[in-house]
């Protein structure tokens, strides 16, 4: 983690740059489905930076896999940045990873690991809503029959989606539409597993702790330091 | 827990008093939003609850950050306080814990820790549900499109979201009903999680336990005390 | 378990009846709700049925809290078996501990402790969603708007119910469905939180086994017995 | 495992083979599902393909039945077996346990156990996914007041089922539908519930390990080999 490899120090110099790059990935994205004004300057500025930014993207790709030295092996055991390098929608996912690396750095205090885990694929979660709700706008905006009738629609059928409650009044009808519904469900449901699942285990453990506060001090015996959960 | 300092001893103070005050919060806001009398006194004493019902909530906040003797850092460490002060309606969620610390204080007996969890979030589901039904209702109320023709229809749809069946007979239409809807998913998803959760457990623990019961006696080895689950 | 108190040998000898009788109750049920035939001998049996078995559940009742020689402590300790006396629909759900309880008596092998919590939580669901078919399919039969327009209807409702999906082409219209649905969700959630949860201890379980048992003789050691899961 | 009685070297022998069978049975039931030639000598090949390949389960059965020298006990513990003999559709699940143990055989490194339930049980809800779609499909095809048009309808439904999200815009309407429905939803619960819930264990490790990175190096604790989790 503290090692002084190349890969090690690029990885550091280009994390924050890449996690900006992302949310201008996300944010031009978003210009393009939410306000395209074909035809004018706007559109063909979000393009290049949609450009640009996977650029950088495919860069720091290819740069890690000269560093690690391994030939097509290298592809296969960073399956999941090769996914991100053609679906670039999910890049900003890192970012969470980016900040909690910032955090340890500079010595800061750190949440428990159960709030971590919670706070981790609860954000991922809110960006993956996000994004979702953008592409299947993108896919579902005129298309007759659709009841997605704005961005509105989209972000209230992507919330009744991740929580798997699926109401049914906003659905996605096109083909391309279901493929991204589909593709947002599978990853929803892993990251919503992992937050009540951890959330779940915190309060549990924060009950755990609360029984053990009260009755110490009952039981009158010594307690050293580092017995608390 | 048990200590003198005045920070504890105001808590313990006011915990009973600014309990009753949640519960009638919540009282006024359900009579302003299923009974509404515009012009009457009736509605202008409601109004009055409420507000100082609020006001005892932010004092109870300022005297707290004052003895906590920290600057801003306060409202760092106590989000959920503070976030309570703003959405009031969540505040009776705090009784459950209220009612666990007197009971702990008078010595009476208390269930075990898996079933005390599925109480905890159990009672909080069905708070949330009620404070959200009535949050919920007060949006769509009359709005057009709404399948929400009572506040019956309100309760049916916060039981069906809460335990993400989600029928989509009745849904709201709203923004504003939307945006509550959202949050409601968000914190009942967890709570949701945490019952099944601790629910599972405690069963596997009670099915371990009877397992030993049973088997205990045959093997005929002697049982100390404390080898119970 | 094996001891000789009056309220044990009590418990041991009603144990089948009991059984016997909830399956009846809820055949009887299922009979007036199904096939009612309106002024016929038929449905005077069946209700006799019903009225009789109850009496045979309060009898039972009555003669455990005797025993127990406690007052009105007895209702509060035994809520679970009140409940059960009240809504005697519940009552079938019993039958699945009284298999095990004969199961075990006699020596039979048992399964697993997970695979046993399956079962068990998953036989009680099926359960329950028969009963709660049943319960609705008398309030909604009928009823103005209803899409339930036979109990195959009131049994896909369950079955789409329980399992959280939510289609929302039946859906319980009249509010004593809606109330029967909400009781239902509450204990099929539980119930399937426990199955799911354990499931998925099972699934774990196994493969950490299958594991062991493809390593253990390369690795060469000696195994003792009882080093299995 | 690696022992050499006849039962282990006919289940090595025809695990390859069989599992190309029911490769072939899915892939036979899909062609008379998806493209029926009525009449022509497409049709009635691909039912050969069927015949021939459950012809092949039914052996494989006989056969190990005849090793186990058991009577009807049998049958009772190897329920699986017996519901995938009467079910072939379920048959292709078992590709993935043969997948592992081939993997295993040639000494390829593995995943982690958790992962390994994540992909066991993951691949398992894809296959019951579309052999579902596929039954539904075939009973819901030209029912009237169907929704499912085509087989893309089936799949986004079973994916909308499988995710317990239930849009309810597509819905078996058959009774035929509706138990296959009932059927692959117990199943893909289970199954699900695994995911998620082996994703959030792995998830928590991951996390727990790379705290362990981050903080071994500043303790200065030397670290033998195999404190990894």
């Amino acid at each position: 983690m503290d090692d002084d490899t190349p890969e090690a120090r690029w990885e550091r110099a280009v994390e924050i740059p890449l996690s900006l790059a992302s949310l201008a990935f996300l944010a031009a994205y978003a210009a393009l489905v939410l306000a395209p004004r074909p035809g004018t300057a706007w559109d063909d500025m979000w393009l290049a930076v949609l450009v640009l930014c996977w650029l950088a993207f495919a860069v720091d790709y290819a740069v890690r896999w000269r560093f690690s030295g391994r030939g097509p092996g290298f592809v296969r055991a960073h399956l999941l940045d090769t996914l991100v390098l053609a679906l670039p929608l999910l890049r900003p996912l890192r970012i969470v990873r980016v900040y909690e690396s910032l955090k340890r750095r500079r010595g800061l205090p750190r949440l428990p690991l159960y709030a971590r885990v919670v706070c981790y694929a609860g954000l991922s979660t809110v960006l993956l809503g996000f994004t979702g709700a953008l592409a299947v706008y993108q896919q579902e905006k005129g298309a007759p029959g659709t009841e997605m009738h704005g961005f509105g629609d989209a972000v209230w059928w992507a919330v009744s989606t991740l929580s798997t409650v699926g109401y049914g009044d906003v659905v996605p009808v096109t083909t391309g539409g279901r493929v991204i519904a589909a593709v947002m469900m599978a990853g929803g449901l892993a990251l919503l597993g992992a937050v009540t699942g951890s959330f779940s285990g915190w309060l549990l453990q924060a009950f755990a702790a609360r029984e053990e506060d009260a009755e110490g001090p009952r039981g009158g015996a010594p307690r050293g330091p580092g017995t608390g959960v």
